[in-house]
C-alpha cells in the first residue's frame, strides 16, 4: 500500500448531514468539542459580540471562531429554512436582511440559540458550528475534502499499481485507487482480464461513464478512413483528450484488451503540473504566453451524427485560487485558424515548443499488458502514443477507452472516507 | 421569423474541410479571391518577405495578410503532415523547427508552393490561406463561427417562440431555434405535445443528452423525501442548475407535460449577462467581489447511487478573452461551509444580494402550457420557480427535464450554416 490511510477522525454524523473533520490531527479519535454552556445570555466565556455584524463563539477545546450574523440567519437549520432530505437551503437570497441581528442569543445544552429581530428562532449544534468555523484549521479541512493536494512527479516516477479485483471488491482498495489517481494523476489497474466490459464495470462502481460525441466508449483499433487519429497507428504527441469540447473529460481510462506485440504502441505520459512549475520558474515569459494566448481547437467528422466542435482556450488555465486548473494541448486538433496578430504567432510556437520539450524530458513511457487498465487525469497529465505498424502480423492493438469525470471520482472518495472514517489532507 | 437568415456566403467546400466565410458582407454570393498568380518566385505583387519569420501574401481582391513561416510549416496539408479523413494534424510539436525558412517560395496556379530548408515541400490553395488570414476581418468571421454574440434583454423581453414540429422537420427552423437560443439564451418550443419523449427526440436531433448523477433525464414531480428541492412545491430563487459539478450543463430544457392549474408554478427567468453588465456599471465593488470570492456548492443524496459533490466557484467567471463565461448561483446548493475570513463574508452577502435584486428587477415570468418546452442557457441565464401547492386537487405539475451542452448546440448550428450556406455575425 503506497498510501497509509490513518483513521484520524471520528465521523460523528452519518452521510448526508456532515463532512468528516479532525480536531487534533494525529491524535486519534476525538469528539467534536461542545460549546461552552453556561445558560447565560451572551456569556463572556462562550459568546462575545464583535462589532455590529458578528459573534465570536468559544468551544470547550479553547478554540474559537467569529460567525457573521447574516451567515447564521441564512443557514438556519429549521425545517422552513432548510430541507434536510434534499440537504438544501430553502431560505432565499430574496428574503435575506443584510442587517439582521439577534434580539436574544444564548448557549443552551451545548447549542447556540438565537431569536432574530424578525422574530424567527434558530438553533445550531456546537458540532455543526465547529465544522463550519471560519478558522484556518477548519477551512484547510474543508479544502482537503473538496480536493486533495497534488504530488508532482518526473521521469523517475514509478506508476502506482492497484489490483483490479481488489478495487472492485474492497472499499479500502477503491479508496486507495481514488486517492492515488487524485494525488499523482495516473494509476495502472492490474489483472483486469481482457474481457471487454471490465472497464465499464469499474467506472460504474465509482459513478457513471461520461459520454462524448464519439459515444459512451471507444474501441481503439486502427481503421481505414479514421474520424480520429486515435484510430490509426500514427505517433501521437503529448496531448489532452477532447480539448475541442467545453468540458473535456476529467479522466481517461485505457483498457488494454490486446497490446501490439511488435515495437511501438507504448503510451507516453507526462505530469503537466510538474511541467508548468518548471516552465514558470525557468521561462516566466513563455509561461505567461501560454496563460494568455487563446487558441482554437476543432474536431470535425461523423460518428453517430455529424459534428463540428470548436473551442477557444488558453493552453494553461488557473482556477479561482490561482492554482493550475487545466492544460489544453493537442497537435492533432489545434486549429490552423488562429485569432492572433501574426506577430503573436511566433511567440506562441516558441512557448509551446519549450513547454513540450519540458514535458517530454520529464515524462515516462508505459506499455500496458493485455488485461491492464491505465487511468489518467486528463485535466493535468498529457499523454501520447508511440507509433506502431498495424499492418504487420503482430500489429493488432485493441484498447477500450472510456471517461469519468472528477465530480464522480471525488464524490466516491468523500463517501468512502466518510463511511470508513478516514481523513486525508 | 425573428431573425432573418441572409445567405451572405458561398460555401465553396463541403463539410469537413472548411468553415463558411464571407468576403464582402452583404454583397451576396462571392467566390474566395485567388492569390495573384505570376509564376515568378517571391514576386513583389503576390509575395513579400517580412523580416526573417513571415511572408506577406496578397489576394486578387487587394486584401493581404502576413503568414508566419512556422505556422505555414506546421500546417502543411500534405498526407504525411495532415490526415484529411480525421481532419487532424499529423505534424508534431516535437518535430517543429522554430527557425524553419523557405528555400524556395512561389505562387503557381493560384496556390502557394514552398520548398522548406528541411527539403519538405508544401502547397496551400489561395482559398485555404484566405480563410486563415491573420486579418481583423478573417478573425472576426472565425469568432462568429465559434460562437454568436449575445443580445441582452430585460423585463420587457418577449421570449421567442418556435414551432416544435417545424424545428423537427425543417433545417431552417432548427437553425433559427439554435441561433435564438445562442443569442438570447431562452426559447419556447410550442405544440411539442404532452408525450413524454418529445423532448429527448428534439435533443437527439441536435446532439446527445448530457447525463448527470440524477440520470439521463428527470421527471419533476413533487415527492415525499426529495433528494432535490426541484421535487417539491417550494419556491426556488433564481439559480443555475448543477453548480456543484465541474461542468454544469450548457442548457436546461423543461418540457411541460402537465402544468399546475392553480396559482404558482411559473418559471422566473433573468438574463445574467444583462445583470452582470448593470452590476459592473453601477456597483463595480460588488462586481469585483463576485468575480473574486470563491464559494463552495454541494449536493448530497442518493439517486441510482450515493453522491456527494462539491465545487468551489466564483459567482461570476470570465473567459479567456475577459468576457462573461459562466454564472454560478444557487441558494439551494450553496454550501454553509465557506473558505473565507469572517470579515469577507458580509461583503459577499451584500454583493450577492445586490446582484440578486438586479436579476429579479430585470427578469420575466413564464408559465408554460402543457405541451410546451422551455429551453434555457444555463451558463448565462438564471431561472427559478414560484411556489405552488402540490397537495391540492389542481396541484399536479409534471415537468420533463433534460440537458444538452453548448458543444452540441453550436456544432449543429455550424453544420446547418455550412449546408445551407448561411453566415451570421
Amino acid at each position: 500500500m503506497l498510501i497509509k490511510l490513518v483513521p484520524l477522525t471520528r465521523v460523528t454524523q452519518t452521510f448526508g448531514t456532515t463532512r468528516t473533520f479532525v480536531t487534533t490531527p494525529g491524535a486519534g479519535l476525538v469528539e467534536a468539542p461542545r460549546l461552552v454552556s453556561t445558560g447565560n445570555h451572551v456569556n463572556r466565556r462562550s459568546l462575545e459580540e464583535v462589532g455590529e455584524r458578528m459573534v465570536k463563539i468559544r468551544f470547550c477545546d479553547d478554540t474559537s471562531s467569529k460567525y457573521p450574523y447574516v451567515w447564521l440567519r441564512e443557514n438556519c437549520q429549521c425545517p422552513s429554512c432548510f430541507n434536510s432530505d434534499a440537504v438544501a437551503r430553502l431560505f432565499l437570497t430574496d428574503d435575506l436582511d443584510l442587517h439582521v441581528r439577534p434580539k436574544d442569543i444564548q448557549v443552551c445544552d451545548g447549542s447556540l440559540e438565537v431569536v432574530w429581530n424578525d422574530e424567527h428562532t434558530s438553533r445550531y449544534t456546537g458540532e455543526w458550528l465547529y465544522q463550519r468555523a471560519f478558522t484556518p484549521q477548519a477551512r484547510q479541512l474543508q479544502r482537503s475534502s473538496y480536493r486533495l493536494s497534488r504530488m508532482m512527479w518526473g521521469s523517475e516516477f514509478e506508476v502506482p499499481r492497484i489490483d483490479y479485483r481488489s478495487a472492485m471488491e474492497k472499499d479500502e482498495t477503491m479508496l486507495e485507487l481514488l486517492v492515488l489517481l487524485e494525488r499523482y494523476g495516473v494509476v495502472i489497474l492490474t489483472e483486469a482480464s481482457t474481457r471487454l466490459g471490465s472497464l465499464i464495470d469499474m467506472i460504474e462502481r465509482i459513478g457513471f461513464v461520461k459520454p462524448t460525441h464519439y459515444g459512451k466508449d471507444y474501441q481503439l483499433k486502427a481503421v481505414v478512413s479514421p474520424n480520429n487519429l486515435a484510430y490509426t497507428g500514427s505517433k501521437l504527441g503529448l496531448h489532452s483528450d477532447l480539448p475541442y469540447t467545453q468540458d473535456p473529460p476529467g479522466t481517461t481510462w485505457l483498457h488494454c484488451i490486446h497490446q501490439h506485440e511488435g515495437k511501438g504502441g507504448d503510451n507516453t505520459v507526462s505530469d503537466g503540473a510538474k511541467g508548468v512549475s518548471i516552465l514558470k520558474e525557468r521561462h516566466p515569459d513563455h509561461y505567461n504566453t501560454l496563460l494568455h494566448t487563446p487558441i482554437y481547437f476543432q474536431d470535425q467528422g461523423f460518428h453517430t451524427y455529424d459534428f463540428y466542435k470548436i473551442t477557444k482556450r488558453n493552453t494553461i488555465t488557473l482556477d479561482e485560487e490561482g492554482q493550475l486548473n487545466q492544460i489544453y494541448i493537442s497537435s492533432q486538433s489545434r486549429d490552423s485558424m488562429m485569432d492572433l496578430d501574426p506577430e503573436q504567432v511566433y511567440d506562441f510556437y516558441v512557448a509551446l515548443k519549450v513547454f513540450n520539450d519540458i514535458l517530454i524530458e520529464h515524462g515516462i513511457t508505459i506499455k500496458t499488458k493485455s488485461g491492464e487498465i491505465l487511468a489518467l487525469d486528463n485535466t493535468r497529465l498529457l499523454h501520447g502514443r508511440k507509433s506502431f505498424d498495424p499492418a504487420t502480423t503482430i500489429g493488432f492493438r485493441h484498447m477500450h477507452n472510456a471517461y469519468i469525470d472528477w465530480d464522480d471520482l471525488r464524490s466516491k472518495r468523500r463517501l468512502l472516507q466518510s463511511s470508513m472514517g478516514v481523513s486525508l489532507t
